[in-house]
């Protein structure tokens, strides 16, 4: 199924998780509970890891927030839940995890913000600092950088270097090369503490696709840690969405990134997991793991001008998520399967032929029935008001067949 | 702003509309009212049409459906609207059109599906009857390639071939072959019977992600006709969204796609323009071409526990989509504006800063001010129950002074 080559780097262990070296990628998230608020938080995390986030980032921002890390690992543990927690430190990590030893231990990574560890003559200590918990907890880190708080210092100095250049970078390219320089730089400087090179992951993200590109394509070749790939602030909705798809599906096209985030703007209301969902859509519909059975369905023409087949394709879409906590403890493979819902005979036949499963349904001015293929054969013809029970009964029927034991 | 070399080709005039030689990607979409009904339909284009579909098509596939298209053409020039219409036909093309010249004429576009166009002795004679009439209306056609709707008189033909072969191609590989070849040999036939080169624009759609990828690059490579590019039967949700955006983010960063069309399934109730408005964020979040502001936010985490900043991220999205209408006549450049909506003060100011227009909202424990940015400047600083409405009006004074002319 993995048919992209991956770029090649060591393995880091987060928690029970596998990130790099050649280990499939990693789909992440992040909780937007207060994570002071242990029941909300671990109650997120359940929702996030039972959706398919295999590992789960929490701000740590406030001594309440570090305090509660232990309790919301433990609340998890009571549910048999075992799901790697990486805390999130900006401006006072090396403080929180100091006084909160138990946080520190407790979490599965650290993720450091080279632009947000400290200023000036603080820096380089709060970061040591930060390492050492990281060395003595035996806990890998991210150098997670990000255009949005950019290491002021390291962009300084680039500028300065820039100004006597007799071919002067752009300020596009220096800020490219602050944020890449910055996590490379941030990495050195946490082997040179003491942290082993297999407990480093870095990121440098951006929120332009184009930007985000150039950025990781040239990471990939400076350095061998494996990368945590996602476009930041990508926004709210089909925007958030597309943005995300189209930057890391070039990315992970070209072999880059071992752990990826979709990082939307969830509606008002809307619910955290899509997130997750989109991560997981991205990698399958490449090609490069599998979650849930797909549902191939057409838009719809002037052929099909009944809503019949939209209703049948999100039923069944919702039918096989609902399946897969079963399913996928029973039947190896099942993820993998393709289900095509198609609205008439221009493609509907063929279309149902590629699939594992398929229907085509009958477009107006038809014959009202509804063909099956089932890997390839038409194997009956369903029609009248129980087409949809009946189809559902067909994919149930080929799901024990093809993928028991 | 376009920064991708695009494949070189010629133009083919749909039309008001170019296609390919250098111009911009064209949006598309295609209806799904019956076309017969001749007020659901055109109400419909109107719809697509200011939502940003440059070119609609409409299934052609009854009497009644041709009947109609003039009409159709007919209402909205009663409404001063130019939006090319395509043709869609499939099995009796080559009947609709003699028997309906004013259908012929009034169409910009005739889609052909060489899989689709008659079967055994008939198919020649009614590919040519359906050419004829291109040539005698000066229209120009897309020969489009569905591995749907495969032409299996070339697959068996590959297929005995193959057999012969020391080295036979595998069944995925035949599947390619047989529909690129399908097309481009289509094309070589319009043009023997007389359609001139610069008429004819090709596709090859299939709805696996990296199937699509492989065979337009090949494609790409075997014809100099302009491409219509879509992943199809992409399915419903965000699902649809996703692989869409995968597959044709990563073949048009090889400047590969003329045209492009989203293939969603509406969810039952959903609205058709969502389709076109995936088209124009996937163009303009890799910086290909701009229709609309781009709101850049956050996805929220911790720090961010209230759902101001999702709600202000919403509106502001919504009200620059509102303007557009107006601000488009009157504010040039304005949709390559860009606003930031940020919920915290991790990346709030950085990613306000790296935006035309960008508020960093308070997190929770922050100070409870907004701080805007302008041009990455900070101008003020927004409190209250008014900050939606204020930076409203800055975004406005700003359009007005920076696009104004």
């Amino acid at each position: 199924m993995n048919k992209i080559p991956r770029r090649k780097n060591n393995t880091v262990h987060v928690g029970s998780v596998m990130v790099g070296g050649g280990h499939p990628v990693v789909v992440q998230s992040m909780t937007d509970t207060d994570t002071a608020d242990v029941s909300a938080t671990a109650s997120q995390i359940i929702d996030l890891h039972a959706s398919g986030s295999e590992i789960v980032r929490v701000t740590v921002n406030t001594v309440e927030a570090a305090a509660a890390v232990p309790r919301i690992k433990e609340a998890l543990a009571k549910k048999g839940i075992d799901c790697p927690l990486i805390g999130d430190f900006h401006f006072n990590g090396h403080r929180l995890l100091k006084e909160h030893p138990e946080c520190a231990e407790s979490l599965d990574k650290y993720r450091i913000n080279p632009g947000n560890v400290g200023r000036g003559s603080k820096k380089d200590s709060q970061f040591a600092s930060i390492i050492e918990y990281a060395c003595k907890f035996n806990k890998p880190i991210r150098i997670g950088a990000n255009w949005g708080s950019l290491d002021q210092t390291q962009l300084s100095r680039l500028m300065d270097e820039n100004a006597k250049k007799e071919l002067p970078l752009s300020n596009k390219e220096l800020v490219r090369e602050a944020l890449i320089s910055s996590a490379i730089q941030s990495a050195q400087l946490a082997e040179s503490i003491g942290l082993s090179h297999d407990r480093i992951i870095i990121s440098c993200k951006v929120s332009d696709v184009q930007e985000l590109i150039t950025v990781y394509r040239d990471l990939s070749l400076r350095t061998d840690h494996p990368l945590h790939l996602g476009l930041t602030e990508a926004g709210m909705g089909s925007k958030g969405i597309v943005s995300s798809s189209a930057a890391l599906a070039i990315l992970l096209q070209d072999g880059i990134g071992d752990t990826i985030r979709i990082s939307l703007t969830p509606e008002p209301g809307g619910r955290r997991v899509e997130e997750v969902y989109v991560a997981q859509e991205l990698l399958q519909t490449m090609g490069i793991r599998s979650f849930t059975p797909l549902v191939i369905s057409c838009p719809g023409c002037g052929r099909t001008s009944s809503d019949f087949f939209q209703i049948l394709a999100k039923d069944i879409q919702a039918f096989l998520r609902e399946q897969m906590p079963q399913w996928k403890k029973q039947y190896q493979g099942v993820e993998e399967m393709k289900v095509a819902v198609m609205g008439c005979v221009v493609n509907g036949p063929g279309e149902s032929k590629n699939a594992n499963i398929g229907i085509s349904l009958p477009g107006s001015g038809e014959n009202p029935v509804a063909p099956v293929y089932v890997d390839g054969i038409r194997v009956t013809t369903l029609k009248g008001a129980t087409i949809a029970q009946e189809f559902e009964g067909i994919v149930q029927k080929y799901v024990r067949e093809t993928y028991g034991s």
